[in-house]
């Protein structure tokens, strides 16, 4: 015997936009605000409280959890995840956001497809390369890649 | 002169659900079997003969493939791929099923996201971080990481 | 106050295919060419100018970019990203074409799922493992892994 499942389906739900916002569907958005000429590819998860910046392009496939801000003219490649859980206590936090840790993109920061981000800080002028992992903080300007990403030369 | 491609969409078809399952659409869910209370994430694709255990998130992007069980208490991260055919003779088994592999996960094993499982067995109680690529089994809980995958602590 | 995006929706528009193509849906394809029975799974987007033989096989999740070039034979894993802005320059490339790279990858090549694949040109006869960053062209038929990629083996 098979029981009904209880379905969601994604949407738009309680965004804020800036103006000249380009959005592909199917995608889910809901609870985050994006700033002015941002783009936003199909197939794309971002959750309540994320905030994206202006003119920030993010790809297709990519995933923004909450407690991520990014700022203006990132680029978020195709596929590139981001996470708040760091299964510090060695399992998922689950409801308690207590144990969950933000993320802080600055300005100019590109993210290569497939990259992964771990709850950290990047500051302005970043380059992650593509299928990168980064679990520490990004103080420096410069290229970075990896698992886990390093510095790859200075900008 | 071009063609007409055929043409199909994504479903929930032959599923068995357990009960209070949550489903996010679109997914592809197609003849496989969700435990009691787990939650399906949006753009997922879940394949024939799959089992997936009681009160276990599978999160958006996720890919499982067909003889793939998960079990109880487990996470599978954003975008996590699992792998059934290793192309062990140099390229696809194509339609030879019997040169696909098996994968095992227990209980309470939480997988980040980004990560790509191999056939593989994972025991109770293990971590695999975002981003990693598990290629070998895994028979002791614990924290593993990197590319290929590696035990970073016990737990 | 917030204001409303520009919604665009996925589809497939401008693409020429070959005789008995399978697509499935939700896709976003446009203005690219997929050869004599071929499958493009779904969640898929491939782009404009890229080319896909025929018998190939693109999985769920993928991403095929312009300049992007596919023999035939060829298996493109779930989870796949195709690259063609290095971010040369320290960032996107933006609508600078002259700076984007094209990928060229011969028949009978296999990619495992999870991989990223920057601009490069890859033989006949490889196979990528599941997860791995290729950075450099490829002319020697082999099992190549790892982020960056190596030799595992030749074939």
């Amino acid at each position: 015997m098979t029981n009904m499942p209880i379905i969601k389906d994604v949407g738009i739900t309680d965004v804020t936009f800036g103006q000249n916002v380009t959005v592909h569907r199917p995608c889910n958005l809901y609870g985050c605000a994006i700033g002015d000429n941002s783009k936003i590819g199909p197939f794309v998860e971002i959750q309540k409280t994320a905030v994206i910046g202006q003119n920030t392009r993010v790809q297709s496939h990519a995933f923004i959890c909450e407690m991520v801000s990014i700022g203006d003219d990132c680029f978020v490649g195709h596929g590139v995840m981001f996470v708040n859980d760091t299964f510090a206590s060695g399992g998922p936090a689950g409801g308690d956001k207590t144990k969950w840790k933000p993320t802080k993109i600055g300005n100019r920061v590109s993210i290569g497809s497939n990259a992964t981000i771990l709850p950290v800080e990047i500051c302005d002028n970043v380059v992650i390369g593509a299928g990168a992992v980064v679990t520490k903080s990004i103080h420096k300007p410069g290229i970075y890649a990896g698992n886990p990403a390093k510095l790859l030369r200075s900008l």
